[in-house]
């Protein structure tokens, strides 16, 4: 059996485009010998449509161009993600898939597991499927299911998010082949979670397994492709392109191809390509899809600026990076040359601002109601303010999307200044701690110098006061990213964390500096998700609320 | 019987501070003669927890907690609302609801119907329960329910969001009285929907109704409190206060009082009484449940800051509010004059600072790069930018929340400058359309001028280019209020929403810059909800999207 695996990158309620590259892809595979094709989840309307759904209107064009794309599938039967309205009680609509064939469309299989965790809002639009199908194409059983409909294999996951097990009730049919249907965002190290469920499906159903996965980036998610084939022995024959479009033709009775998707955990090397070809492909695709070809972003001479730079170089371009070097009276001199080095070394254009009138300016017009009071962190900010409305203007002026520059960390303690140089419409590494940013910047030197090794070397500083170090305020980062990871990501207690072996006070200073800036991140751009929980629509936390979690023993 | 309800006003997370407040209630209720006494839902945690409920600790105090409130309670007896970990597969907790009696607990009931629509996320964190439970006290039979639990009544709901109704259940036993533990966040016109679905179930278990719910400002979320007690006959026996903390202790066997909550929907001046209180006590409750004493914002002489300035006076005193204007070149006289009666009238402290010296400042800067360009909408921004600047140093400097003052007319179609005057912590008015910012003021004003009456009168401006006004670039505000709420709020088609008589082009337009302007409300301060549907957390769109929602017909 060769099965077309359709590896599309779809845009989020462009049904039409969407039906466009379905169609492409459908006949190419066909051109190609596949015997059935297979699509993503959701693919008529992109993922996630989240409330998209509940507008006048767009269920029905879905449909609607669900039965055009029908009216085409001749002889070749193909299976597509599609969102079915629930005429019955419950949720208001269905997650389901449609069987195409002879120019007409039935719905095979509703999707059984609802992810309502993380990122994820499945129940808040869908109804829990109770239809997991089986169809039968020249003589095999294929049974079809959906994205999380794999999750939950009692073999594989540790606590069972689910009472429902779709894999076990294939298992007791005779299926020989499992298609999955996805749309599962990338994070480094997902690959091999996503593997293990499918080999345990294999072994279940004593079936291939056909895994077509989305790829592309929607707001801060990345998806990664890498569809999976897997024999009934758990042996990779195929898998899709990292990070881009594939539309392939698997033939499932070829001999198993070379393990790759294993290799993200093992290698340090092929992990951090991993980050790097993400945050590529989710900031292309943000300024693209968004109708931007232009970005500007601020360039400090420091590390998070220059690697910022680096990833929207490849992205758009060089002649569609603008970068802007602000210096202050407060700058050093090696800042100026390293943003102008990095500059360089991209090829993109670069100019320098002064900020020095307008923060004297501002701070002139604050001297009355200033009057008696001492210096603080308000002039710091001041700054950072004027630097913001510079890159703006410029924003606005050219048509450029404003790229934010923070990272993980810093954003996890507030380190930033809201409206200063939070200010941009995508936050590029904001979810890759401060260790991950060292590291990408290594990566991104693989074959020479592109960002100056002084931004490297150099102890990190914002420059908002003279002979300020990252380190006065904060620990370490290889300190302050391992109490992060805990606190933020597993969601650890100050006592779990300091018995990890980190000092009682030092916990107790970052847990209280993460919960007192959550303010500051309810206002932040959205930021391209790479670690199982990255801060935006993940992580839910109420801004006002009283919980001492410093205080937790 | 007499019960006891706790209508308190909890803060989320402040578990302690909430136990406290439960243990003086419980104290009060049983010396005024209280047979039992039942408090808000998850009243020990606060609601809404959020991803607080992830947190290593968090459900653990909890537990502890509820342990010490119930070795308080002895022979009578108490209704407590708490997160309950679920050992099983699915969900990791219930919504559950502890009967306290002689020193011990044990859970009486698990909350069924999560809502996991509009604010709500309840799937994200509970499992549905299978407990409605019944017990026996004074000889009585209680059955108790939780809030959503009796919002799926197929007599009064048209469409059924659960296949479950748990009101149905308690119907078949002999029940004499059904609690419901609530935190129903308000929004206009709420308290008939509220007092159609106790009527019916206490008509359907032929039964006392009591419904005992939360208040105060959570967030965005403003809980009413007018918790309700009816008569198996439909009666409205008590009502708590609304926006206010209530302990009762109301007898069932008194007569039947006057019948206040359905007064709202039919008298537009309790109508918008009640917004005007819902909005004090979630802009008191956001200031001094985060920390802040003291608030500031800008004054620029219009309707928006005059209304939210003295929502603010009457929440925190006009001691703690401080008035900025902030005219620029282009400011009229009558703005500065406006500002400055405003801020007499309601006595609050007052300054103006200019900022033609910052935004010449910024031009100047920005010369060289814009050589050759026109003048745009940046120039604009660059004035509202510069304001954003002086109002957060202010803010930082003397401790103050700043207000942001828009309205939910102009944050929708985007007419407002991010990091301008979207600038703030709170935005008080920004679920308030300006038709309903007119009728505000006017009832603001109603025992004498408090804001002066030609800032009501005078054509709204930006006032960020010379003569400029709001209908230069929008329709009149009551049709564009009118296409909003059907938009916005309903969810029409723009097809529904001509055939409504808005003229095609106007229609097409106005949904065309509600949708290109998502990535300005991604980054907007969190404001108070007073409508069925806020911006915020209860409308997920994408932000980058295709879907042309103007074409669809």
């Amino acid at each position: 059996m060769k099965i077309g695996i359709a590896q599309i990158n779809t845009t989020v309620g462009d049904i039409q485009g969407n039906q466009e590259k379905m169609l492409f892809a459908y006949e190419q595979m066909c051109r190609e010998g596949a015997e059935i094709v297979v699509f993503p989840e959701l693919v008529v309307c992109g993922y996630p449509p989240r409330d998209l759904l509940l507008k006048g209107g767009f269920v029905d064009l879905c449909k609607t161009k669900l039965d055009e794309f029908a009216a085409e599938v001749k002889e070749i039967p193909a299976l597509v993600g599609f969102v079915e309205e629930n005429p019955g009680e419950g949720s208001p609509f269905y997650n389901s898939v449609a069987f195409c064939e002879g120019g007409k469309w039935s719905t095979i299989s509703r999707k059984c597991l609802l992810p309502t965790y993380d990122v994820f809002d499945e129940a808040r639009y869908f109804e829990e499927g109770d239809l997991t199908g089986v169809v039968k194409v020249k003589d095999l059983n294929i049974g079809v299911t959906v994205c999380e409909d794999l999750w939950n294999q009692p073999e594989v996951v540790k606590r069972q998010r689910y009472s429902h097990d779709p894999v076990g009730v294939l298992a007791e049919q005779d299926v020989d082949i499992v298609m999955n249907l996805s749309a599962s965002p990338w994070h480094m190290g997902k690959g091999l979670d996503r593997l293990a469920l499918l080999r345990q499906t294999a072994e279940s159903c004593n079936a291939h397994v056909v895994y077509c996965n989305l790829v592309g980036g929607n707001d801060e998610l990345i998806f990664d492709g890498r569809s999976l084939v897997v024999s009934p022995e758990g042996e990779v024959l195929f898998e899709g392109a990292a990070f881009g479009e594939e539309i392939a033709v698997v033939n499932l009775d070829k001999e198993p191809e070379e393990f790759v998707v294993e290799s993200e955990q093992n290698d340090p090397q092929i992990r951090i390509e991993n980050v790097r070809k993400g945050l590529v492909l989710g900031l292309r695709d943000y300024t693209w899809k968004s109708g931007f070809r232009k970005a500007v972003l601020g360039l400090s001479g420091g590390i998070d600026s220059a690697v910022t730079a680096s990833i929207a170089v490849e992205a758009l371009g060089k002649k569609n990076v603008l970068g802007i070097s602000l210096p202050s009276e407060i700058s050093s001199e090696h800042s100026r040359d390293d943003a102008k080095a990095l500059a360089k070394n991209l090829g993109i254009k670069y100019r320098s601002i002064k900020i020095a009138d307008i923060v004297s300016a501002s701070e002139s017009a604050l001297a009355g109601i200033f009057s008696g009071k001492g210096m603080d962190v308000t002039e710091e900010n001041i700054q950072a303010r004027a630097r913001g409305l510079l890159l703006m203007a410029i924003s606005n002026k050219f048509g450029s999307l404003l790229l934010t520059t923070g990272n993980k960390s810093e954003l996890a303690v507030g380190y930033c200044t809201l409206y200063g140089d939070m200010c941009g419409g995508l936050a590029v590494i904001s979810d890759l701690p401060k260790c991950l940013v060292f590291d990408l910047a290594n990566h991104i030197n693989r074959n020479g110098e592109i960002i100056p090794q002084n931004t490297i070397d150099k102890p990190p500083s914002a420059e908002l006061r003279p002979d300020q170090k990252d380190e006065d305020s904060l620990p370490p980062y290889p300190v302050l990213d391992g109490i992060l990871e805990r606190y933020v990501e597993r969601g650890e207690s100050a006592s779990q964390i300091i018995s990890a072996g980190y000092s009682n006070d030092v916990v107790q200073d970052i847990i209280r500096k993460v919960d007192r800036n959550e303010y500051k991140r309810k206002q932040a751009a959205p930021g391209l998700k790479i670690t199982p929980l990255a801060f935006g629509t993940g992580r839910r936390m109420p801004i006002v609320q009283r919980f001492d979690a410093a205080s937790v023993v």
